[in-house]
């Protein structure tokens, strides 16, 4: 059964994160994505961890894509590129401003070989502004879009924090992706393409404000920020680790209280209303904080959850190997490969019972689907060499 | 110009924040999203900030939305849902396993009066596994994924830390939207509607995979995956505030040493090459760290700006109000709204060109479009009358 996008083509111009994620997940879900590196490659593949030739990043950001390595600075390479325009429904690119055009490749050469083209520009901060010229680095845009101070520890010393993951990066491609999907949904009821164009701190304002800026929301009747914030630090050391636990409603304190064996608070007029919890929030915590730490994590947890009070191990991300959890629901599968034994990745998340998505090849290496993909566009074999000695496309030596 | 979902009706049943933000996108694309909630309504309602009996944070998860209130239990208020539902395109639902089938709305029946109907179904853990019977709370879900493991500060004390702001819930309904139009776009080329399935917990391994877990990818293989982690807190103290600043090239450094006035660090062999920077990270930071502290923020990053190093000032979200490229981009707006004065909301980030995406509307008040809606459906004008008589439908009173 193929994915719910089978039959779209998507040629990807993009590189390291933002882009080639969002693209992933369109070759997870059936697109056939021809990713277009030059003769050096996306960063990305010399990034990390490395086996038999493959960055394990690389390897989790390009998978469901096949390579073309072309060297579109040289008038036949180009012409390869727009030989394959007229059969791509969407091409991504995420150089800076100016760049694409003057490859050869700006919406209005590319709509004239094909007019009805989802032509999508991802950058950090759109065209304009004081911050459009800069090279994008995740912090940059996570001190900008107000995360590094959510971040902050109030309690501590109040110096900004970063996520130690680029959750901008990720987050627009998660975007840009539903973004071009809802334009090929409006292609197929109107017949028409058009332009997306995505900028990595529009994204994360529009991400963190639901309840992270909310407050900012009425006009001359603002308040603190992290008033709405929904986000706490709820982690408990115990004897033996770390845990996660919350009592919000009644019946959730009444389990904490009696799974820490300490019905004795359960009258206590400090904790025994939601306001009343909410109020003495500081007192509670180190309370709460006190009596955990005297259990093992596995003796709380259960205690806990017989009493129905939301709870879970905080997990490093060696244990999700091993977690029931995941492993009941198949969160990570193992993919057999000729080129590099056993690789694991996460199932694409989102489970459609019709048109499943599914991980339909590993990463390629550089240039890998030259030769196939010359083919594809009917270059006779002694063409297709003759554009290889003379380095037009590109496949390095696998060692 | 209507946006790329236009056409499209979704029948939103969610709460909290995962189901109603990923509605909310597809609303301001166009679509016609009815919120259908309980006489007590969305929790969330209730949540944060309040002005005119509306929560900041229920206003910034449900714009661009109709709001029906009714009582489902009441067996002519299920009814009126089901007159809903020939004319419905998507129902999304977010109730714990078993619930929505025991409401009268499970799958089987609601794919009788709509054959070709997307039926979502979001969830923490899905439907099976130890954790699938708890309440999802986000910090739950950063526990269990690893996130709060990679927020844990090695060089203090190594405590796992939380993200202060609800990634797992804002990243399941980015994934969720995108899931939902990727079936509508199947729709319209197979005729066939799915059900599809989301969990939490499934998109925050996946989303976190690419970069923070990829070293698990070679079996056999696996490295520490702290190693593969690309988001670095590069907080800078300067003497009257914070910012980000970063150098990665030989160029950027070089950029920085000026910039800090300290050319004589250029030839210095732990940093002169990008390898031996890497080397000397600890001591690169901290000496970076210490000149920077001797500057005042605006001064060191003009400085920086001009030798093209990559830096920002650490915003608050109160700055993001007046902050210059957050004004050029229009990323936030201020719609008018005749019940609570001016209103800011972030501007729908992916900017389509030909069918853009638009706030349609602020955030509905409990029962706000019963009437409508019902004489949407054919409902004369007594019998609708009756039914919020008999608080079948209900909108309580605007104070």
């Amino acid at each position: 059964m193929p994915g719910p996008l089978s039959g779209i083509r998507v040629l990807d111009l993009t590189t390291m994160v933002s882009g080639p994620v969002a693209t992933m997940m369109l070759g997870d879900q059936g697109a056939d994505v021809i990713k277009i590196e030059g003769p050096s490659g996306d960063l990305m593949r010399n990034y990390g961890v490395m086996h038999n030739g493959m960055s394990a990043s690389f390897l989790s950001s390009n998978r469901s894509k096949r390579s073309l390595c072309v060297d579109i600075k040289a008038k036949a390479g180009l012409e390869i590129v727009r030989k394959l325009l007229p059969a791509t429904d969407v091409l991504v690119q995420n150089f800076r401003p100016g760049a694409i055009e003057r490859m050869g490749l700006g919406e209005a050469s590319v709509r004239e070989l094909r007019p009805d083209i989802i032509f999508v520009s991802i950058s950090g901060f759109g065209d304009t502004g004081p911050y459009a010229h800069q090279r994008v680095y995740d912090p940059v845009i996570q001190a900008l879009c107000g995360l590094a101070e959510i971040q902050a520890d109030r309690h501590l010393d109040g110096r900004p924090r970063m996520v130690r993951t680029i959750i901008p990066d990720k987050t627009t491609a998660v975007t840009a992706a539903q973004a071009i999907t809802a334009a090929l949904f409006s292609r197929e009821r109107t017949g028409q393409g058009q332009h997306i164009r995505i900028a990595m701190l529009d994204v994360m304002i529009a991400y963190l404000w639901p309840e992270a800026i909310s407050s900012l929301s009425f006009v001359g009747r603002e308040s603190d920020p992290a008033r709405g914030q929904m986000g706490l630090d709820m982690v408990y050391k115990t004897q033996d680790g770390y845990i996660t636990a919350g009592a919000v409603s009644n019946a959730e304190w009444e389990g904490m209280c009696r799974a820490l064996d300490r019905e004795d608070l359960l009258s206590d007029p400090r904790f025994n209303t939601v306001v009343a919890r909410g109020k003495h929030g500081a007192e509670r915590r180190a309370l709460t904080s006190a009596e955990i730490e005297k259990w093992p994590s596995k003796e709380i947890l259960r205690r806990m959850d017989e009493r129905s009070v939301p709870c879970a191990p905080v997990l490093g991300r060696n244990d999700l190997l091993s977690d029931e959890q995941v492993r009941i629901n198949e969160l990570i599968e193992i993919h057999a490969d000729a080129r590099f034994g056993p690789v694991r990745q996460p199932r694409p998340s989102a489970r459609f019972d019709r048109t499943p998505a599914r991980i339909s090849r590993m990463a390629p290496f550089l240039g890998e689907h030259n030769a196939e993909i010359l083919s594809e566009l009917g270059y006779p074999a002694d063409q297709a060499e003759r554009l290889a000695l003379d380095k037009v496309v590109f496949r390095p030596e696998q060692k």
